[in-house]
C-alpha cells in the first residue's frame, strides 16, 4: 500500500497520552502522521519519520484529530430563519417549533432530504469534522421516519433513531398510543438502519415510563440507547440513561448532584450541546461540575434547524472555554475523543497507528487558537480516512 | 467603462433605506448590483437589471455590503497563545498584557511587521471585511510608532495614532513626560501617516486631563479624535470623546446615563467589541441601553493578540445579538454602515450608486443566517471596490 506522509507538524494533538508531552491530549511538537490505507500508520516526531511514497509539509502549522460530531439532526427540509429572527428581535411570532419543519421534511422527496443532508455533511467536514452522528426526528410517521433513517444511514457515520423527538401531531391526544407506535411497528420499520435508539426525556415530550419503554424496546432489537436528557429542567432522563447503560446522556444543563453523581461513576457520556444554549438565550450546561466529579464530557454542535443551527465545531470550542469554563484543552478533548467515546468508536477521534487517518491542519501554531481566535475559520485542510477532502 | 453585473440575489441588504423594504437595512428581494469603475453604477430587482459587459449569477444567495472593521489593532509582532491558554485554564502566568507584544513588536522587521499585517488583511478580507481601521500602539518610541504607522498607511484603509496606548515602560515613573513626547516629537514623526489620533482613556493608562492633551495636541496637527473609552470602569473617556468632536468611543463597557446620553445627542459614534469581552471573560456592553436612547452603534473586532483576537465580523455579529440583545438586523448594520459612520466615511458600508462596490456574497438566503448559524464559514465570494477577491 502507498504510504503518505503530513511532516512539520508544529503542533500534533494525538489524543494518545502515551505520545508527546504526556498529557491527556499527547502533544507532540513538531510532529508528523504517516498514513497507510486509510489508516495511521505512524505518529511521533518529524524527524524521525519513516519515508513515505508521498510527503505534506505542513509548514508548522498544528494538526488535530478530526472533531467527531456526536449530535447533529440532518435529516430536514426547510429552515426556521423567520422564528429565530423574531426571537431574536423580540417580535412575536407563532412558532410551531419542531412541528413547522416536521410538515416541511414530510412534504420533501426523498432526493431533496439526501441532497440537504449532503450540503450540511460537506460543510461540517470543511470545518475539521469527519465523523458525523446523525438522527431521525422529524417523520414522525413509521415511513418518514424510516425514510429519514434509510437516507441518514447512506451517508452519515453513526444513525439514531429518534422517532420519540415530540409526539406525533396527530397523536396530540393519543401521546400513549404515540409511544406505542415508536416502539412497535415504527421500531420494526427503522431499527435496521440505525444503531441508536434516542428518546427527547422532558415535560411536555416524553415521561420517563414512556422513555423507558422506547429506550428498552430499541435495545430489544439490538439498538443501544443515548437520551435527550436534563435539557429544559430537572427531569428523569441522565438517571434513566445511566440506568440503561445509554452511551451518552445529550444536553445534561439542569442536574441535581444525583445526577452529576451518576454520570461521574455509570458508563455514559454527558455530551454537552452549547450551540443550543447560544441560540436560544438559555443557561449554559455546567461543564465544570461534571469535569471536577469525573464525568467524562463531550462537546457536539446538535445541528438542526431550530434550536442550534451552527455546524461548527470550533464555534462550540470557543463558547466552551467562554461560558463553560473548559479550558481550551478540555474543549477539544470533548469535540474529538469525548466524541469517540459517546459513539463507542475507537477507530476516530485520535491520531494513534489503527485509528482512522482523519484530521485537521490549522492555520495556527497551536490548538489553543480554536478558543483563541474565535469564529476565525482556521481550518485550513481536512483528511478523512486518508483522503484529501 | 466595462460593467459587472452580479444578479438573482435572494436578498440583496443596501443600507438604504430608499431601497427596497424600506427599512434600515434597505433589502431587495431578487436583487441585483452593477458595478462600473470600482463603484456601483446601480442596485435594484434583479429582472429589471440593465445589461452590463459581465454577468455573475449568485444564485439566490445572500448579498450584504463588505464589513467595516473600524477598530482593529494589526501591527503587531507575536502571539500572546500561552496568556491566553493560561488565563482560559485558570493557571497563574506572568503575564507582560501589552508590554509582551510591545517588546515583540519593536524587535520585528518592518518587513516581518508588514507581512503579518498583510496576513490578517487576507483573512478579514475572506470573512467579508472590506474597509479596515488600523493603529500603531505597540512600538512607544518615536521611530516605532512612525514605522507602524507608515506600515498601516500602505495596506490599510484607515490608520489610527495610538502612541498613548499604554505608558512607555521607559517612561514607567514619567509618565507626563510620556505624554508630552506623545503631543510633540512622536506625534511630529506620525502625524503625516495617520488621519486619526486616539488615546486609552483608562485607569492605569491616561486619565482625562492627559487625555484631552493628547486629542488635543492630535487635533492641532490635522487629526480627528477617536478615543477607548469605559472600557474597564465608568470614566471621563466618553464625555471627552463628545466633548472633542470625536468620531467614536470605543467599548462602552461601563457608562453612566449621562454617558448614554452623550453619545445618544453628541455626534460620536459607540463603538462596541464584544470580541474583547468574549476573550476576557467579562461583562459586555448594554447595546440595546445605547440604541434605545438614540445613539448610533457601529460593532467592530478589535482584533488584536492580547484581548481579542478574532478578525471574524460574523463572530461579532452572532455575539451581539446573543449578549447585547441587538436585532441581526441591528448588528449587521452596525457591522456595515455603523463601522461606515465611525470612520465618517460615506463610499463604503452601503449598496447605492456611487458607493465603493464592496460586497459579500453568503452561503445563506439571508443576512439572518450571520447570527442563526454562529460560527459557520458562510461568505463564500468578496468583492472589493469591484473586483473579485
Ligand atoms: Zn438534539
Ligand atoms: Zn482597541
Amino acid at each position: 500500500m502507498p504510504t503518505t506522509a503530513l511532516l512539520n507538524i508544529g503542533s500534533l494533538v494525538t489524543n494518545d497520552p502515551a505520545q508527546g508531552d504526556g498529557s491527556p491530549l499527547g502533544v507532540i511538537r513538531n510532529g508528523a502522521v504517516v498514513i497507510e490505507d486509510g489508516t495511521v500508520a505512524w505518529t511521533g516526531p518529524s524527524d524521525s519519520a519513516p519515508a513515505a511514497d508521498t510527503a505534506h509539509d505542513a509548514g508548522g502549522r498544528a494538526a488535530i484529530p478530526g472533531f467527531v460530531d456526536s449530535h447533529s439532526h440532518l435529516v430536514f427540509a426547510g429552515d426556521r430563519t423567520e422564528e429565530f429572527h423574531a426571537r431574536m428581535s423580540g417580535r412575536p411570532y407563532r412558532a410551531g417549533g419542531i412541528r413547522t419543519t416536521v410538515a416541511a421534511t414530510r412534504e420533501a422527496s426523498d432526493e431533496a432530504l439526501a441532497a440537504n443532508l449532503a450540503a450540511h455533511l460537506r460543510e461540517m467536514r470543511r470545518q475539521g469534522t469527519t465523523t458525523v452522528e446523525t438522527k431521525s426526528g422529524y417523520g414522525l410517521t413509521t415511513h418518514d421516519e424510516a425514510r429519514a433513517l434509510r437516507v441518514a444511514a447512506e451517508q452519515a457515520d453513526e444513525v439514531t433513531y429518534l422517532g420519540a423527538h415530540i409526539v406525533a401531531p396527530e397523536y396530540a391526544d393519543d401521546p400513549d398510543g404515540y409511544t406505542a407506535l415508536v416502539t412497535g411497528e415504527m421500531l420494526d420499520a427503522c431499527a435496521p438502519y440505525a444503531r441508536w435508539v434516542d428518546v427527547f426525556c422532558e415535560q411536555g415530550a416524553f415521561g420517563e415510563d414512556q422513555a423507558r419503554a422506547i429506550l428498552t424496546a430499541g435495545q430489544a432489537r439490538g439498538l443501544t440507547p443515548r437520551v435527550h436528557a436534563n435539557q429544559l429542567s430537572h427531569g428523569p432522563g441522565v438517571q434513566l440513561a445511566v440506568e440503561l447503560g445509554a452511551a451518552s446522556a445529550d444536553h445534561c444543563t439542569h442536574l441535581t448532584d444525583a445526577d452529576v453523581d451518576a454520570l461521574a461513576h455509570g458508563g455514559t457520556v454527558a455530551t454537552l450541546l452549547p450551540g443550543c444554549e447560544f441560540s436560544t438565550r438559555a443557561v449554559y450546561p455546567d461543564a465544570r461540575r461534571l469535569l471536577d466529579a469525573g464525568a467524562r464530557v463531550a462537546l457536539s454542535t446538535d445541528c438542526n434547524p431550530g434550536s442550534s443551527f451552527t455546524s461548527s465545531m470550533p464555534f462550540c470550542i470557543a463558547i466552551a472555554v467562554r461560558e463553560m469554563n473548559m479550558t481550551p484543552d478540555e474543549a477539544l478533548w470533548s469535540a474529538t475523543a469525548g466524541g469517540a467515546l459517546a459513539l463507542r468508536r475507537t477507530d476516530v477521534g485520535r491520531l494513534a497507528p489503527g485509528a482512522r487517518a482523519d484530521l485537521a491542519l490549522l492555520d495556527a501554531p497551536s490548538h489553543v487558537h480554536l478558543a483563541y481566535r474565535p469564529g476565525v475559520p482556521l481550518v485550513t485542510d481536512v483528511w478523512h480516512a486518508g483522503a484529501r477532502v
